[in-house]
């Protein structure tokens, strides 16, 4: 297949790296030159018969009265987008608004020449995790986590894939692990390719390195580029929602691009969080290369051919709506009230969580994303999932467990009022357990 | 994993058949007991600190005004929905409007008793078959489909999931067959489970059976389960929209349902086209038993597993569009208002293909559903490509080439008025590369 073919001979000539790096699947997918690719060319043509939405005849959208009822607030143009099949890499102008939105502050940091592609449009931001799996990981192609990580990445990685999870601690004696990936790594011979995810923000942490901690990750990740093709998976799923003081909240995909030519960074955004847009599901795939090169273009392909056989294209109707968000001149302002309504919940929860006075529980450090994270000691005698489980039948409290020994507050979703009396009732559940 | 291991169990009991189609990742994927499951369980509860979704912390989304703005259309409650995370199954209400559309009809021809699960939610259908595929096809699972298909089905079977795709002629001396698919499984050792596809009204042909040839296309496929377990997977994309008259528009899922305890059909099926949302990415999955059952629960609980890995969750802004139509009590009537307009536009073009004049070129029967299919006859001494690279360049008119020698026309996609016209060009094009 010469279009496949096409695109593994543009990456092998300009990233010997991403070709080691390719997964089974990963060599055999490319954008087929298919209907949507028949579309495209056909687009601005007099008579446009290729392809098979539903429109006026004139490239107009014919919803019922109902459904265009519950898109009211936006122009007829945007319905209209909104109604109708997006390409399969996503809508150009929301594309570019995009790049200019991961983009923003590079220039005043002195870094605005670091490359990065036109994002490609997913499904939400695992959507982009699993397009990230299905080309770059599979049986034989180890990924590396620090533990205890979001529990979904298992799922993606490891039973989808079935890719061998490796991991190392996040905290270690209570304070943030930066070499964690690269211990994680440490026993994967010499040469063999492997994944490294960074989710920061952290999930379930919610915690984002110092700049003295950002040094000692990239160079954790350079010295193990020295031994192998890396990739690194930069969830970025909560970037920029950093409260304390002096925490750098760029994204450390800028600090690992172009810092080796084994060291392929990749960054998986979205709307979701950056723009409370859970329902709508936007994530964003993003590679550390010049967006006009063949390069970009092979892997955009590649991913063209992923999404294409795992959704068919992206959501219009929510890129529309994320589109004008964009564009309305007002981003960073409503991205910044979001940001400081959940410094306010961070600081309660801090001061709540510092008042925690037990021998079976510690508070670990955070200071961004929506997640604080607290350890049990072993000698509570119960695991974190009895906790949960207590914590629901007898106070009327939800949290999340993570085996053997965590416990995960998301206070993103709890009043700043509420915070104080969710620590309290934690720390009785812990308590009432240890004396069982 | 004793979460998966419960699946499997109860799959094996109810339907070994099931269990026998499932694939290497159909059998170790299941719904995890994670953040959903344990966010699930702490809905209504007092706090609810579970889920990374930024709210006011009394389960309010809090978007900024220009996304708010977007969708002014909907109700407050509506909104808060649409901007918020759905179940990773779907809305519940939505689900449960879905489920009746699919079965209007069913009481009136006397067949209420056919069994169907709650619709699964999915990102449109081809994330519906994107799933099937993971769960009952790979490297030897036989795919059986008819020929001419639609391209998608090679990425989404063949290329993704590395499964072997057989076929056998749509269509013999002009007619359609009825037989192709199990005539594309007839050297597949007996005993060995296969999928076959079948997607009526069909893409590319438009073409829905009439009531003889739907007679013996259920013959052939329950003969075909005496042979082996056979999952047919009813890509109902078009479903409904058939406009010549005596011809059956029900989905072939309730003719193969309950026929063989080895005959599963799955439904795939959405409001892409029955409600012209193609931006929105609104699909199902629904499988022909009991709804309360344990089948139901474990084959659900192993596609969420999957919706999970693959995506999150499916949309909620769209599928709150798409259940304020189901709710509006006119549902009927803007599905009939779109079908209406497709069936005159198909009765001019069916005039204007039989007034085609040429030895090089015969219109394929059809009679539903968004296109017409076009073929050639080798004495043209092109390919397909080549006419639709001539009509690109020299006629303004773009449509979509299936090799060797077909032509698709998306008649859904023109107005009625230019149809005469695009037909006179396609032959003309034709005419000419005869000549050269």
């Amino acid at each position: 297949m010469d279009y496949v073919d096409a695109t593994n001979t543009a990456i092998r000539g300009a990233a010997p790296a991403i070709s080691h790096l390719l997964s089974a699947l990963g060599r055999r997918v490319a954008f087929p030159p298919d209907i949507p690719f028949q579309a495209a060319e056909a687009r601005g043509k007099e008579f446009n018969a290729t392809i098979g939405q539903i429109t006026d005849g004139a490239g107009r959208a014919l919803p019922g009265e109902s459904l265009a009822a519950g898109l009211a607030g936006l122009s007829d143009e945007q319905r209209n987008r909104a109604l109708l099949y997006s390409p399969v890499q996503g809508l150009p102008d929301l594309r570019e608004s995009w790049r200019e939105w991961q983009r923003r502050g590079l220039a005043a940091a002195g870094r605005e020449a670091l490359p990065s592609t036109l994002p490609i449009v997913t499904v939400g931001l695992t959507h982009g995790l699993s397009i990230v799996a299905d080309l770059f990981t599979g049986p034989k192609r180890t990924v590396a986590v620090p533990s205890p990580f979001w529990g979904n990445y298992r799922q993606t990685f490891g039973v989808r894939r079935g890719a061998p999870v490796v991991t190392a601690p996040s905290y270690v004696d209570g304070a943030f692990n930066p070499g964690a990936l690269a211990q994680a790594l440490v026993n994967l011979p010499e040469g063999e390719p492997a994944v490294a995810i960074l989710n920061l923000p952290s999930n379930p942490g919610g915690y984002s390195p110092t700049e003295a901690e950002r040094s000692q990750i990239v160079d954790s990740l350079v010295r193990e580029a020295d031994r192998r093709p890396l990739l690194v998976i930069c969830d970025d799923a909560y970037a920029g929602l950093v409260y304390a003081p002096g925490i750098p909240s760029a994204s450390m995909f800028w600090d690992l691009n172009s810092k080796h030519e084994r060291l392929i960074p990749v960054k998986v955004d979205g709307g979701t969080k950056e723009f409370s847009f859970f329902g709508g599901r936007v994530g964003f795939l993003t590679f550390g290369c010049e967006p006009d090169g063949e390069l970009a273009q092979a892997l955009e392909n590649k991913v063209k051919g992923l999404v294409r056989s795992t959704v068919g294209s992206p959501v219009s109707t929510s890129q529309i709506l994320l589109q004008s968000v964009l564009e309305s001149g007002r981003a960073e302002e409503e991205f910044e009230r979001v940001r400081q309504r959940l410094a306010e919940r961070y600081e309660i929860l801090k001061t709540s969580l510092e008042e925690i006075d037990s021998p079976h529980l510690r508070a670990l450090p955070f200071n961004s994303g929506c997640f604080s994270l607290l350890e049990m000691s072993s000698k509570v005698g119960a695991t974190a999932g009895e906790v949960r489980r207590l914590l629901l039948d007898e106070s009327e409290t939800g949290i999340v467990s993570i085996e053997p020994s965590f416990l995960r507050i998301a206070f993103c979703s709890v009043a700043k009022t509420a915070l104080p009396e969710v620590v309290r009732r934690i720390a009785d559940g812990v308590e009432t357990l240890a004396r069982r």
